[in-house]
């Protein structure tokens, strides 16, 4: 089942302007800008409550964001929704007949578990999974 | 200041068919599907933590919903937001230089208050803010 929001992803062109316009509008600031090599994405993340929205960025042209930039422009770019048992949840999904972008969880960041659904079977909405690292 | 996401409102063309196709996805079912007229909107609404999500289908073809729809297709369509004093937000984004879809709050359901900023001015999202009533 899932829990939570995790996160709200918003795709932009350049994260250091958005980032001081979102710590404007949301009246507090964000951590530190991080670079992910590996996803080609420049991020920011403001804690929300128990969820956070996260500002990315792609580097280059040739990645996901900056195509999504160039085809849709900015704006919301995907959920991720926080599950207790991802692999379970993939199961579960799989038989229901939900299309995957990943059909095996993959390493996200800090221990985490995650998985993307292709947007076809979510009315168009890119959802990401995650299972946060067991405390034990 | 920003305490938390309300709702992150997705944009659907059949909110009877989403609503079973989310609680699959969520495993969780929502509660009864409501009409809201003035709006023209049928709604269907999951919690999930201190949050929800919102599925919306436009009534008829004339509304900001179904227009989205026509010229966007399915998928997420605005984020709201709770602050603790929407006048003052308000005027502490004017000030800012933030453009208004609503300049002042109007009413929202359940004794809310709400305002629309306008995308453009927020990296292409609509955002949404809420004031819950106050409890005296």
């Amino acid at each position: 089942m899932v829990r939570r929001i995790e996160h709200i992803a918003i795709a932009v062109k350049d994260v250091e302007t958005s980032a001081r316009l979102f710590e404007t509008l949301l009246g507090k600031g964000c951590g530190d800008l991080e670079t992910l090599p590996d996803e080609r994405v420049k991020v920011a993340f403001f804690d929300l409550g128990e969820s956070r929205i996260e500002l990315v960025q792609g580097i280059g042209s040739d990645n996901p964001t900056s195509k999504f930039i160039e085809r849709r422009g900015e704006g919301l770019h995907h959920i991720c929704l926080e599950v207790e048992d991802l692999p379970e949840t993939l199961r579960r999904l799989h038989e229901a007949g939900f299309p995957f972008i990943d059909s095996v969880p993959k390493s996200g960041s800090s221990g985490t578990r995650v998985a993307f659904l292709h947007p076809k079977g979510c009315n168009g909405v890119l959802i990401e999974l995650v299972e946060q690292p067991s405390e034990a």
